[in-house]
C-alpha cells in the first residue's frame, strides 16, 4: 500500500474495491452450502467464550454496570453490521481485553467523582465514545492506515505479550478471589462461611486447572496417536468449548451437603430482568454529564482511538497475510471509518464497543482456507477419477482438471493485478509431468494418486465471503438470550480459560521465543535451531539478541506497570504506539540495520522472505508426507504469522544460478503451488522428487521445481 | 544358567562365586569415596517414599496394626542384612505392593475370626512367615531359581501392569476417602464437618494432582531446554522427592481459619510412643494362636512363597541385565535362601517382610553404572590431558590411558569366563586410530577431544559394591526415627505418588505398549514404528498382535478381579506363576513359534538380540551426538529392559559377511565399546565415522568398527 494522505482517497479506493466483489461475497458464501457452518461455529466459540469472560471481568471491575449481556450484545451488533456493510468480511469484531481495561480505568475514575459516580458512568463513556468516533473518522479520512506497514512485529508482539500478561493477571486475581468474599454477596450466607469459602477456592483451583490443562492438551489433538483423523481434527478445533462444557458438568458433581453458590458461577442479570436494560437508554442521561467531564472525555478518547486504530488494523492485517493468497482487496481505511460509527453507536446505547480481534480474525481466514481446500479438492478428485476411468492421458487429465478448477474460481469483476491461481494450474502441473516423462501415457491411479496428488496441486485459497461472519455474529446475539444457560458456567472455569488464552497466545510470538532463548542452556540452543526458527538465530550475534530482547522486555514491563497506575494507566496505548517511531528512528542508532531486519523485518527495510523454513537437506520425505496433514499445516500458518522466516539457503542458490523465469508472472503460480507443497512438507514423489535431488546437486537449469522455488524466495 | 536341581548345588555355587569377591565388594565401595552418596541417596528416596506410602495403605487396611514404622523398619532391617550377608548386593529389598495386598487379605480373614481377631493377627502372620520361610528354603535348596529364564516378559509384564492397576486403584480410593470421614477419627471434630470435608477433599485433589503432574514433568528434566545439564540431571534424579517436599510445603500455605487436620496427613505412631512397639514382641503371642490356624497359615504361606520366589528372582534378574556388563556373579539360590531367613525374622518381630523390588533394583544398578562411568572418565581424562601436554603420539596416549584404565579395574580373584573390559581397550582404540591414519603424529586436542572421545571409548561398567545398599538401608532406618517429620506429609501427596508410580511403570512395558497400539489410528501406526520398537511390529501380523494382547488383557483382568474377591484373592500369585507354564506349553498351540518369539522372547526359544534399536540408515550423526547424553542413554536401558529389541538389519549383514574375528573373546571388548557408542548414538567423528560409511556400503572386511558391531549382534 502506498503511503498517501490525500483525504478520502483511501476510503474511496477501499469502497471501490469491495463494492465490485460485494455481490460475490454473498453468493459465494451461499454456494458453499451447509459446510459454511464448520468455520462459523468454530469462530463463534473462539469469539464467544472470551467475550463472556470479559463480561465477567467487567462485571467485577464496574460493580455490575456492565456484564456479559453487554459485551455479547456489542460483539453481536458490531459483528452483524460489519459483516453486512463492512469492508473486509474476514475481520472478526468483538469486545477485547484492552477495551475492558480502558473501561475499568474510566470506571475507577468516574465512581469517585461526586458529580459523575457510577450512575453517570455509562453516560460519560457515551461521550468518550463520541470523541473516539470523531478521532477515528479523522484518522480514516486522512489515510492514517496507509502507514500500517510500519507496524512491525516489535510493537505487535509486545502488545500481544502485554495482553497475555493481563489475561494471566486476571486468571490469578480471579482464582484468589474465589477464596474471598465477593463484594456483591451477603457475607452471612452458608456458602461464604470460612469453611465453605476454603472448599470453594480449592474447587475453583481444580476446575480452572482442569480446564487449562485439558484445553491445552486438546489443542494438540491433531498430533495424537489415537482416534481417527477426523475425530482428532474435531477435538483440536472444538476441544476448548467442549472442555468448558465438560468442566461445567464436573462442577455439578458435588451435590449433597454442598450449599448453593459453590462453585460460584457467572454473574449476570438476564437481559429481560428489570434494571438490566437500563443501559440501553443511556442516551437520555448523556446531557446530565457536567460539561467539564464532556470535554475531559477527550483524554481517554484519544487513548481508545489510538488503541483501536492500532488493534483494528493489526487484526485486519493478520487476517489478510500474504500466505493466505487472498483475491479480494483490503479495506483498512473504510473499516476504520465504519469502526468509528460502531463506537458511536455502542456509546449511545451504553455498551462497550467492539473492535477487530486477534487471534480470532486470522483463525477465521484459516478456517475458510480449510473450507475452500475441501471444496476444491472434492471437485477436482471427482473430475480426476472420471478422467482416469475414461483412460485419458495425463495431459487430458490435467485439461479436465483445469476446466473444473476454473469453473470453481470466483468470477471476479474486480481483479487484483497480482492475482494468482486462475489459469496457471495446468501449465505448472503439465510442466512437472513432462519433466517426469509421464505426459502421454494413459493415466492410472498408480501414476496419479488422486487423493494425494490433488492436495499437492492445490494452492492455498480462502473462501472469502460474508456469510460466516454474519452467522457467527447472529449466534453471539443468541447467546444474549441464552444467558440463563450461560450462567451455569462456573467463574473458575472462566479463569482457567483466561490462563489458557494467555498461554495459547505465546507460541509464534518471536519476542516470547527470544525470551525463552535467553534462558535456554547453551548446549541446548541447537534444539531451537532445529525447530522452525527465525533467521535471526543464525545471523544475529547472541549478544545483540540479548540486548534487543532486554530492551523489549523493559519496555513491556513499563507498559504493564503503567496499567497498574490508577488513572494514568489509561495512557498505555500511547506507549505501544510510541514503539512504532522508536523502532523506525531510535533503534537503528543502536543496532545494525541487518540485525534489525532479521529481528524485526519492517517492510520499509525488509528483504523478501519465504513463508516456511524447511531445511531441504535433512528432509525425510517419506516420514514428512505422513507426518503433517493439511490441518496441521494450516495451523502452522497462523502461529508463525508474518513471513519473517526466510529460507537461508535460497539466496545463495539464486544468486549463483539466476533463472530466466525468476519473477516472471507466469511462473509465480508454479512457485506458489510448490511453496504450498513445501508448506506441507510433502511432495508428489513421482512428479517432483526428481527435482529435489537435482537441486541438492546445485544444477543450473531452471527445469526443476525445487530450483524454481528456491530461486524465487531470495 | 543351566537347569539343575541337585540339592544345594545352586546355593554352593552362588556362595563360592560371591565369597571370592566379597572383600572387593567393600573395598571397591569405600574407594569410590564421597561420590558413593549420589547413588545411595537416589535409591534411598526411590525406595523410602513408596515404603512410606505402603505404610499408610497398610495402616488403613489393617486398622492400624501395621504402619509406616513397621514397613520402614522391615525395609531397613532386611536391607542391612542383605547388603552385608546377601549374595547380590545390587538387589534392593523393600516392602512391596503385593506384600501389602497379601497382608490385607490376611487381616480381613483374621479380624472376623473369633479366636484370632485383630489381637492375634500379627501372631498369626508370624506363623504364615514361618511356613513361607520353610517353603523358600525348600525352593532355594532344590535349585528352583535355575528355571528363572522361563520367566518371560509375558508373566513379568502382566505382573507389572497388575501392580500398576493396584497402585492406581489405591490412589483413587485414597482420594475418594479424603472426602469422607476416616474410621479412626472422632466424627464430631471441626475438620470433619461436611464443609471442611469438602474443602479437604478438594485440597487433596489439588495436592495429589499437583504432585503427580510435577513429578511426571520433573522426570523428563533431562530433555528440558532450560538450565544447565547438571541441574537438569539433578532434577530428573531427585525431582520426585523434591516435589514431595514442595507439595508438603504447599499443604501448609492455608493457615488462617483452616482447622487442624486439613489436609489430612500421614498417620503413624512414633516408634517410641506407648503401644507402637507392641508388634516387636509378637513372638510371645505366637503360641496363643489356635493350632488349626497355625496349620491353616500354610495356605497363604504358599502364595507368599510363590510370590516372593517370582518377585525376588525377577527383581534380581532385572538388576543384572546383560546390558550392564556386570563382572561379579549372580546369586539367585543363595539370595532366596537368605530371603527365607529374613521372612522368618520379620514374622517373629511382627513386621511385614521385604523382598527384592522393581524398579528400584535396576535403578540401583543404573546409578552405579553412571558412578563408575564418572570415575573412569575423570581418571582417563586427566591421563589423556597430561599425555597431550607431553606431546605424545596417539599410540603413546592410548598406552598411558590403557595403564590408567587397568589401574582402575577391579582386581578380581574370581574371574567369570566371559569377563570383558580388562585389557582390550588399547587394542581396540589403536586399531581404530590406525585405520584413520592418526597413529604416529603427536596428538593435540583437535585430534583427540578428551571429553568426547573418552566417552566413546568407555564401556558400560557398574561399580559393583555393597556400600550403597548398606547406606541406603541405614538411611531408611533413620526414617523410622524421623517419623515426627514424615508425619507432616499429607496423605493426598502420597495418593498422588501412588498414581505417579503407576504411570511411571508403564513406558517400556511392551504389554502396555501393545494395548496402546491397538487403539492407535492405522494412519498413525508408523509413529510407533518410528520410535524405538520391538521387532514384533514388523514381523507379526496385526491380527496376531491383537489376539495375543487380548488374551493377555483378559488374563490381567482375571488376576485383577481375583484380588477383589475377599479371601480367595490371596490366590492371585498362583495365577501369575501359572502364566509361566501357560506360556511354555499352551500358547505355542495357538500362535506360530516365530511370532511368539518376537512377542515374548523366551530364552529357551530365543534368537540372539542386540540391546538397542538404532536404525543406522537414517541416523543424523551430528544431531544425535548432541541429542542424547550419557544420562539419557542410561535412562533408556532401564525402560527397555530385556534385550528383546533386535536389530533387524544385523542378522543379514553378518550372515552375508562372516568375519573371522566374530565371536572371538578378544574382539568382544571392541564390540562392546562400539555397542556403547551406538547406545549413545554418538561416535567419534574422526575415528569411527569412516567405519560407519563403509558399513553402509556393505564392505566385507572386518576392519571397520560398525561392521564388527553388526556382525556380533546376530
Amino acid at each position: 500500500m502506498e503511503e498517501t494522505f490525500v483525504p478520502f482517497r483511501g476510503i474511496r479506493n477501499d469502497l471501490k474495491g469491495r463494492l465490485l466483489c460485494y455481490k460475490q461475497d454473498w453468493t459465494g458464501g451461499l454456494r458453499a452450502g451447509i459446510r459454511i457452518l464448520a468455520p462459523t461455529t468454530y469462530i463463534f466459540f473462539a469469539s464467544a467464550i472470551p467475550v463472556i469472560s470479559f463480561g465477567e471481568q467487567l462485571e467485577r471491575n464496574t460493580n455490575g454496570s456492565l456484564t456479559a449481556v453487554q459485551t455479547l450484545a456489542s460483539t453481536s451488533l458490531c459483528g452483524i453490521i460489519h459483516s453486512i456493510v463492512g469492508g473486509q468480511p474476514l475481520l472478526i469484531l468483538g469486545v477485547a481485553e484492552p477495551t475492558v481495561l480502558m473501561y475499568t480505568f474510566m470506571f475507577n475514575f468516574a465512581k469517585d467523582r461526586k458529580d459523575l459516580g457510577q450512575k453517570l458512568f455509562l453516560a460519560w463513556t457515551g461521550w468518550v465514545c463520541m470523541w473516539t468516533a470523531l478521532l477515528l473518522f479523522l484518522l480514516a479520512v486522512l489515510g492514517a492506515c496507509s502507514i500500517i506497514n510500519r507496524f512491525t512485529r516489535v510493537a505487535g508482539e509486545l502488545f500481544g505479550l502485554l495482553i497475555a500478561m493481563l489475561f494471566m493477571q486476571q486468571a490469578i486475581k480471579g482464582l484468589v478471589e474465589e477464596f474471598g468474599i465477593p463484594q456483591r454477596e451477603n457475607p452471612h450466607q452458608t456458602a461464604l462461611q470460612p469453611s465453605w469459602r476454603f472448599g470453594n477456592g480449592m474447587f475453583a483451583l481444580v476446575l480452572s486447572f482442569g480446564l487449562l490443562l485439558t484445553a491445552l492438551r486438546s489443542r494438540k489433538a491433531r498430533s495424537w496417536r489415537y482416534g481417527t483423523g477426523c475425530l482428532r481434527g474435531l477435538i483440536a478445533d472444538y476441544g476448548v468449548p467442549f472442555m468448558v462444557l465438560v468442566w461445567t458438568a464436573v462442577s455439578y458433581i458435588p451435590v449433597n451437603d454442598v450449599p448453593r453458590g459453590i462453585p460460584r458461577r457467572l454473574f449476570s442479570p438476564n437481559p429481560w430482568s428489570p434494571g438490566a436494560y437500563s443501559n440501553w437508554t443511556v442516551i437520555k442521561e448523556m446531557m446530565n454529564v457536567p460539561p467539564l467531564y464532556i470535554v475531559g472525555a477527550f483524554i481517554p478518547a484519544t487513548m481508545i482511538a489510538v488503541l483501536y486504530y492500532f488493534d483494528h488494523s493489526v487484526a485486519s492485517q493478520l487476517a489478510q497475510q500474504k500466505e493466505f493468497n487472498l483475491k479480494k482487496p483490503a479495506s483498512y481505511h473504510y473499516d476504520l471509518l465504519l469502526l468509528g460509527f460502531l463506537v458511536m453507536l455502542c456509546g449511545l446505547i451504553g455498551i462497550p464497543p467492539s473492535n477487530g480481534v486477534i487471534p480470532q480474525s486470522p483463525m477465521h481466514t484459516k478456517s475458510l482456507a480449510t473450507l475452500k481446500h475441501q471444496l476444491l479438492r472434492n471437485k477436482l478428485a471427482s473430475t480426476a477419477r472420471s478422467s482416469i476411468r475414461k483412460n485419458s492421458s495425463l495431459s487430458e487429465l490435467y485439461q479436465s482438471m483445469k476446466d473444473a478448477y476454473n469453473g470453481m474460481q470466483t468470477p471476479l469483476v474486480y481483479q487484483l493485478p497480482s492475482a494468482l491461481g486462475l489459469k496457471q494450474l495446468k501449465e505448472s502441473t503439465l510442466q512437472l509431468a513432462s519433466s517426469a516423462g509421464y505426459i502421454d501415457a494413459p493415466v492410472d491411479e498408480a501414476v496419479f494418486d488422486v487423493d494425494k496428488d490433488i492436495d499437492d496441486l492445490l494452492p492455498i485459497e480462502v473462501k472469502e465471503q460474508r456469510l460466516s461472519n454474519l452467522l457467527q455474529s447472529l449466534m453471539a446475539g443468541c447467546c444474549v438470550g441464552a444467558m440463563p444457560v450461560l450462567k451455569k458456567i462456573p467463574t473458575s472455569v472462566l479463569w482457567g480459560y483466561f490462563a489458557f488464552m494467555a498461554i495459547e497466545s505465546l507460541p509464534g510470538n518471536q519476542f516470547w521465543e527470544r525470551i525463552l532463548f535467553l534462558f535456554t542452556a547453551p548446549s541446548r540452543r541447537y534444539k531451537v535451531l532445529e525447530k522452525n526458527h527465525g533467521t535471526f538465530l543464525e545471523t544475529v550475534p547472541f549478544k545483540t539478541i540479548v540486548t534487543f530482547t532486554l530492551f523489549q522486555t523493559a519496555y513491556l514491563l513499563m507498559c504493564f506497570g503503567l496499567t497498574w497506575i490508577p488513572i494514568a494507566g489509561v495512557l498505555f496505548p500511547l506507549l505501544i504506539m510510541l514503539l512504532v517511531p522508536v523502532r523506525q528512528y531510535f533503534l537503528p542508532k543502536f543496532f545494525k540495520r541487518a540485525h534489525l531486519q532479521d529481528l524485526d523485518a519492517a517492510e520499509y527495510e525488509e528483504a523478501p522472505s519465504i513463508t516456511f523454513n524447511l531445511p531441504l537437506e535433512d528432509l525425510d520425505l517419506q516420514s514428512r508426507t505422513t507426518n503433517i496433514d493439511g490441518g496441521e499445516m494450516l495451523d502452522e500458518i497462523i502461529t508463525r504469522s508474518r513471513g519473517e522466516i526466510r529460507h537461508t539457503h535460497s539466496s545463495k542458490t539464486s544468486s549463483l544460478n539466476p533463472t530466466p523465469l525468476e519473477g516472471s508472472p507466469r511462473m509465480s503460480q508454479i512457485v506458489h503451488s510448490t511453496r504450498l507443497n513445501e508448506l506441507r512438507g510433502e511432495r508428489s514423489p513421482r512428479l517432483s522428487g526428481q527435482g529435489l535431488e537435482t537441486t541438492q546437486a546445485s544444477s543450473p537449469g531452471p527445469s526443476t521445481l525445487g530450483q524454481i522455488s528456491r530461486g524465487s524466495s531470495s
